[in-house]
């Protein structure tokens, strides 16, 4: 199953030339989730060209206006576009504040629209894997939100299977769906006789803007891919810890200290230039990343290597955007 | 004095790649006044790199989505730069009804910023021009808006001015002041008698969305340059009138019967090439531009020749958009 995550806008709380407010695009399979969605995410989704209406889930992490409101745009275009699957909306307590805010400038959509308050440590739980929401430490209500695959089966050796006298057929089957069968001899034989060992899921966690914080350690702990505020640089440290969000530094300690396997900087200060905050991570966290929007990472099988990043000059084009890197 | 049309956002009701929803740059001399603020629209200025705290006025058409959205984080990245000189945000009627969701979502700022209903016939009057709105015919409360210059002295004659004994000095001033003064010989000299005709100001007329109208005619009788909606071609027309917008053969023929001297095309619906929604303009009304965004209408002293159209590709460079037309 594919996953990858789609940065569709990657600056702090205020935009760039060739980077917006804050969104993320995670892609697993068919299934498309959006967290956050800054002003102008709609017309980065449109030219990603591809998507922007099996959007299902959209996830704010807090209710400054940097972080939602690309919302009431998006939800518009969808229903001036016909959109008729449903959309959820889920944000932190007090998003249920704004609902006559957001509602009245949204007006009456054609689709079914549904919003829902999130706390720390509750899920939204899809077929083999669930999004859970994290605790983080911003000035106001504020989650993160952790993408959790479920556990898969080990690989099933039918060469072991035939050895313990199982049949080919229908057994094969019951053994790799965890259950006991009988063996040619009469001797039941058990799942895990022929099961290699259980292969662990992804794990893609977001913190949206945070202070570095321990809560963050453990729901990144053994992460693929931890995307952290990095609002500022070391010589703003104070800054940092007066508006309640993370230096690169702070950021990279919480990647080491979590032992995730890779870091993606993101809401980054336009007054710093991309590669102080890079490098500043990568003296405590070398595989740390800095996306520019459009960019993405794809996070193969656990089994099948690390996450690569992928940058928008690989790819096709986006349209309407310069290949440049700020 | 400076008079240019800087197009920030030429999308219809839902952007593009290349079109951002809409906003209009009006800048006069060292006056900036912003008409309308789609959602997206500080990327824009923020992309046109100059003048973005300079915006004093931002005056709305009506308050479809499309045309506010981009009004709140305007506002706050405003505040978060340090702003200081005062905004005036004027609308139509009904822009009151909307101001208790645009606080919520702004916040406090820390400069001054009023807000104002105004309705067809009243102006916003600066020193040697003034912003009027018109009546215009869309589905909500809706007004355009006209910039009017105030007509200028004709030229002072300083020959003829001698020749009839008026001495070289503080009477010259006088004259050009429209004082009479006296001459050498007794008799009184009146301004008339040196100075050369008035010389009309410039007009721009700006409609944001609508039908087309007479009301619209009227109050761009003459005018330098009119934006006119243009969200249709002739094959959806009924489609226009029913959304209570304009076909670019209709925005034409109002261009045509109010004698304009430059039509600009804008709000289009991304479902057409820019050149076919052009070409039937330009069929009724053959000095019909079409611009992208960012591109500029440049409208010199009426003495001074017509408007010229400047594309993006012509100018330095706006940092982070590519230079493709859509």
């Amino acid at each position: 199953m594919d996953l990858q995550i789609c940065f569709l806008g990657t600056a702090g709380a205020v935009p760039t030339p060739s980077r917006n407010l804050s969104a993320t695009l995670l892609q697993r399979g068919p299934d498309q989730v959006l967290v956050d969605c800054g002003e102008g995410t709609q017309r980065q989704l449109i030219r990603e060209g591809s998507g922007i209406h099996d959007i299902s889930h959209v996830l704010l992490t807090h209710m400054h206006a940097d972080h939602y409101l690309g919302l009431p745009g998006l939800l518009k275009t969808w229903d001036l576009w016909g959109r008729t699957l449903p959309v959820a909306v889920y944000g932190p307590r007090g998003l249920f504040d704004f609902l006559d805010v957001l509602k009245r400038i949204i007006g009456k959509v054609h689709y079914p629209l549904t919003w829902h308050e999130i706390r720390p440590g509750e899920a939204i739980v899809f077929e083999d894997y669930r999004w859970e929401a994290i605790s983080t430490d911003h000035r106001i209500s504020s989650v993160g939100y952790r993408l959790v695959e479920d556990p898969r089966p080990g690989r099933f050796d039918p060469d072991r299977a035939r050895e313990l006298g199982v049949e080919p057929g229908p057994d094969f089957g019951r053994l790799q769906r965890g259950e006991r069968v009988l063996a040619r001899d009469g001797r039941e034989v058990a799942p895990d006789e022929v099961m290699g060992e259980t292969r662990r899921g992804r794990t893609v966690v977001l913190t949206g803007d945070t202070r570095p914080c321990q809560r963050v350690v453990e729901a990144a702990r053994g992460a693929d891919v931890l995307v952290h505020d990095a609002t500022f640089v070391e010589d703003e440290r104070e800054r940092a810890r007066e508006t309640h969000h993370s230096t690169a530094r702070e950021a990279a300690t919480v990647a080491l200290e979590a032992g995730v396997s890779r870091l993606v900087l993101t809401h980054s200060s336009f007054r710093y230039p991309g590669k102080r905050i890079l490098a500043e991570a990568q003296e405590v966290f070398p595989e740390s990343w800095m996306p520019s929007d459009h960019d993405r990472v794809i996070i193969p099988l656990p089994e099948k290597g690390a996450a690569r990043f992928e940058r928008i000059s690989r790819q096709q084009g986006i349209k309407g955007v310069s290949a440049q890197e700020s």
